[in-house]
Order: structure tokens, then sequence, then C-alpha cells
């Protein structure tokens, strides 16, 4: 059986076509009985209208473009999780960009498939080179950035500096003053977490700020993931000088350190005190101190300030289009960090 | 400046409207000196044609949907990383509908947002009824189930029965024959994983192929993730009978009975094996032997079958539009299994 079509609604309701668009599209000009005898056509031939058709008439297409770089790292799914439920519930669709490589990223803002696709577009934690913010731009649609801010535009995030801070603070306040750090490698050239720059410098400056040395031989770097976090730890372990506790840029790193730590035979946090960044759901599990931060609130937020922009906010008047919102980390303490070996007796 | 037309760009290049969609279209029948110049004039006018527009001119959207119960949970985001990876390759958008309650999931299919947006939809484990399995039968779109075969329709997955069974086998062999089993429980009223009952039925008809008894009193359940797998293992260790080893319905499950086992000073495998389902990413970083099951793949092979569907197979023509491709599991052996204490001295 062939669809029918909104002809075939109108023939049957009495009325012109354009009355049935009117009438589906919930717009006010219909007589209520009119609307009601289209409604009641539309059931009984099991009419849908198709989106892409108002879409056109309407200029909207209901949908947001939402682009991430990674899936499957939890921050990312967290992100995606807040940003969906709340756009499904003011009845836009999402539409999933995936850009899991530089490659992708550069054919992606070269083709620029969001154009004239989605009404507003969420970046996560995409880095971006000023060609991709330049083609961004152009698109000239309601635009939030999370985890990236972009002068001038709407974004959420966290102080990336003030969170590594907070982790190295709290080994200080302990007592360490050998304090490593453990760093993501990008995974294909340029491509890393955006944050991983703030972070180190948050790390940095903490140590200084604390009256200690920042010594590169208790810095190390692994691709991302526990299987980064397990090799960095191992480079540590083969290294001159001995950290008695490792800040990990992010909790997925640290758990890998814990894996090859006790794979060495090494009492956490006994022997060496291990701190993260993210409060990872696994970071409960393996009883790992961390930062903690909201991730699917940012992407509630960051979700609520694109609707809030497509609502009518116009871009560039200093509201909804050009808010940043940083929101709140805060030190989880587990099992993971104590005072160094032979602190008490000191 | 008001975004170029195809007119404009009908009108730089000397041809009709028509030709120019024809040409940016891929269509064969455009010489190709005529395609050149409109591709040079679309490129001067930096003109982008509306997905939309070629959409309604040729049928087509160019969109894939995708469905899912959760997007946080690693084997969801698994799949969607593989399933978007292959789509994005082959030019398709991805719409991604996150149904994270049974609410969401009955007001979806009672609107059916999918008619006339998407080429073709995947649904990833989703708990389907069969008022929900018509109203995709009657979008009469190319499709593919992950995880929860379809009668008459392509679907990918694994054999559930099979991999419980291959955990509890190795339990067997270990000499165990007090084996538990966590399972999890729904999120709210009848939304857990479709994978469950088979999960379930896999333990014990492999517990009573070993000639050992199905005990109740050594099953228990918990809310999904790793808190419902750590509140498990506490009914159990509260319960009158205690396991020499346990099996989870899934690593997450597992994850948190560790949790659980290491509070209570229990030593894993000394006092309790534990082994689970999946080879969850952190499955390695504790140490978790469990039966593997590769979910990346199954998203890559679950877009391509979608793909050959919409290059042309017809549907219920028995070939990709009825596959049923079901991919090997592994026994992944690590620290947390062994024989049960006393074993090696009886």
């Amino acid at each position: 059986m062939p669809r029918p079509s909104i002809y075939d609604v109108a023939a049957l309701a009495g009325v012109s076509a354009a009355t049935v668009s009117r009438s589906l599209g919930g717009k006010s000009k219909v007589a209520p009985e009119t609307r009601q005898r289209v409604l009641d056509a539309a059931q009984l031939l099991s009419y849908v209208a198709s989106p892409q058709a108002s879409g056109l008439a309407s200029g909207r297409t209901r949908a947001i473009g939402v682009v991430v770089p990674f899936v499957t790292r939890w921050f990312f799914s967290e992100l995606i999780s807040g940003v969906t439920d709340v756009l499904r519930d003011s009845g836009y669709d999402v539409v999933l960009y995936h850009l899991g490589s530089a490659r992708d990223r550069d054919s992606f803002f070269s083709r620029m498939p969001l154009a004239r696709r989605v009404d507003g577009v969420l970046t996560c934690s995409m880095p971006l080179t000023d060609e991709h913010t330049l083609a961004l731009r152009a698109l000239d649609l309601p635009y939030v950035s999370i985890g990236s801010p972009m002068p001038g535009r709407a974004s959420v995030g966290i102080d990336e500096v003030a969170a590594v801070g907070a982790a190295v603070n709290h080994l200080v306040h302990l007592g360490h003053t050998r304090i490593g750090y453990l760093a993501g490698e990008p995974d294909d050239a340029d491509f890393g977490f955006i944050s991983a720059p703030q972070r180190r410098r948050g790390f940095e400056l903490a140590v200084a700020a604390a009256g200690l040395e920042v010594d590169p031989r208790l810095q190390a770097s692994g691709r991302y993931g526990t299987r980064g976090g397990a090799s960095a730890m191992a480079s540590l372990l083969a290294g001159p000088v001995l950290p008695t506790a490792v800040v990990a840029e992010y909790d997925e790193l640290a758990l890998g350190a814990l894996l090859t730590l006790r794979r060495a035979g090494l009492d956490v946090p006994g022997d060496l005190s291990v701190v993260g960044v993210d409060d990872h759901e696994m970071a409960e599990v393996v009883d790992l101190s961390t930062v903690g931060q909201d991730v699917h609130e940012q992407g509630v937020t960051g979700a609520r300030l694109l609707l809030q922009q497509l609502d009518g906010a116009p871009a560039g008047d200093g509201g909804a289009a050009e808010a940043v919102h940083v929101l709140a980390t805060r030190l989880v303490l587990r099992g993971s960090t104590a005072p160094p070996a032979g602190w008490r007796t000191r």
C-alpha cells in the first residue's frame, strides 16, 4: 500500500492541502472544528507528515547536531546522555557526528554537513583549528560549546586548572613532596583531549605554588585510556626518581596506573598514592581518590543553553548566546591516597 | 549575505536548476564538462545543497535512525562507535534516539518520529513489545536489530546462552560446586537488558548440565551497573549458603561484586572466584576473568548489513534483509578465578 499523501488527507477532510499542513503543524489560523476534521482524517489514513517537508516550510528541522571526538570514553557518553535527555524531551532529534580521528574531523569541517540539516549545534570537547571555528561561525546557527570555550559564544565546562590544583593540594597537605604527573597522549596527530594542556598547567602551577620543584623526570605520558595510564606509570617506575604520589590527568589513566602498580607488587597508598580527575564510574570500584565533575549536568546545561537560543535569544546579544557556565568540581576522598611512607615517624 | 540558492548556481553555470541538482547529486545523466561547470559555480558561491531539499527530490534523507536504551553503558557506547564509524564513512548521518526509560520508549513508538526522517533503522538491544515491533514494521524501512533478534528481519548478536555457559563450565572445571549468579534488575518497570533472561537461562542450563543443583539461594540481583553488583554480592554474603564462585550476568555487576568482596575483607580468588561476561574495558584493570564479546564489531556488522539493504537488497528477499549474524565469544582468563579453597588438598 502506498503511503497516504497530504492530498489524500485533504480530500477526506474536505479541505485544502495547505489547511492540512497548517492543522498538523499546530499553527493557530485554523478553526478548531476544521483542525479536528483534519486530525481525524489523518488518523484514519495513518498519515505521517514528513518532517523534512514541514521543515522546509517552517525553515526548521527540529534536529540538533552534536559533534563529539569519542563516544566510548566515559566523559563523552555521559555528556551525550545529558544532551539527548534534554533535547528529546523538547522534541528535538539528535544528529550525532562522531569524529574519531583528525582525518574525520577535517573532512567533516570541509564538507560541513550541518548546513540546513540542523537548527543548532553542540560541540563537545572538540579541539578546533581556526578554520574549523570559522566554518562553525559561517553556519550562523545557535551554538554551544561544551568543554572547549569559543570567544563570544556560549559554553559550559569546569575550571580545569583549579580541578587539578585541588588534587595536587590534597597530596601536598598529606606531606608529599615528590609528586608525579601522568598525562594522556593524543591518539593520532594533534587529537588529544582539549583539556590536556590546561590540566598540565594546573598541575605545574599548584606544585610551584606549594614551593616544590616541577621535575620533568616525574612526568610521563601514555596513549589515552587505561592502557596509556599503565604504560605511563611503568615509565615512572623505570625512571631515576620515584614519586611518592601521582596525579593522573583523568581517571582512566589513574586506573591503568593502579594496574601497573599492582603488577609491580607495590601497595596503594602504602608505597604510592594515586589521585585522578573526573570521578569516573569505575573510580568508586577501585577506591580511587579523585576530583569529581558532573559531566551529565554539563550536557544538560549545554542543551538548555542551546534551547534558550533556539527559543528566541538572538545570537550575539550577550544572553544565552554568550553565556559561560563554569560548573563546580569537588575532591572525592577514597582509599588511594595517604601520607607518604615514613611521614608519620619523621 | 543571503545564502546562494540553486538558481544562483544555475545562472552562473548557465544551466537549469534541475541540472544543478543532478550534477551535485552525483547522478550519471550529466555530461562531465557540465558537471564540472556546476561544481565550479557552486564552489565559487559557497553553495551548500540542502540535504532536506535533495532528500525530498531523491526520496532519501541520507540519515539512519539508531535507537538505544542507554548511552552511558559500555556495551552501548561501543555499539554506537562501531555503527557511526561505518555510516559516517558511507556518507550517512546518524540520528540518535536515546530512550532512557519505558516512558520514553512508549512515547517514541507511539509518535514514531522516524517516518520520512531516516532511510533505515538500527535498534540496539531494545526490549520491544509487539506493538513496538508492529510500529517498526509499518515504517517499511531497511532495518537491522542488534542484540535482540526480530523474526524475519536482519540481526546481529552473540549466543547469550552459550556465553554464560562458558563461564559456568570454566568454574566447574576448576572444581567449584557452589556457583552463585548475580543478575541485573531492570532500572524502571520492564526495562532491563534484553539479554538478561537468556543469560540466566544459560547459567541454569550449564549448572544443571554439570550435574549440580540450581539453588535459588545462590542467586541475587541488583539494579544495573556496578552498584547493583555490589548490593547483589552483599545479599549473597548475607544469605544462608556461601558460594565458592559467582558468575555475573555482565562485567559491570562483577566489578561491583569485587568492590563488596574487598570491603568484606575476602580474597579473590582465594576465598571466592568471580567471572563476568562482556570483557568490559575495566575487566583488565581489575584482573577479572570474563567471557568476551566484540561489541564494536557487532556495531560495524549491523551497520554494514543495513547499508547492504539500502544499496538495493529488497526487504524480505532472504538476503541482507533477513541475515542473522551470530558473532563469537571467548573465555578470557585473568586472576579472579581459581580452584576453590582446599580443592588441591582434598
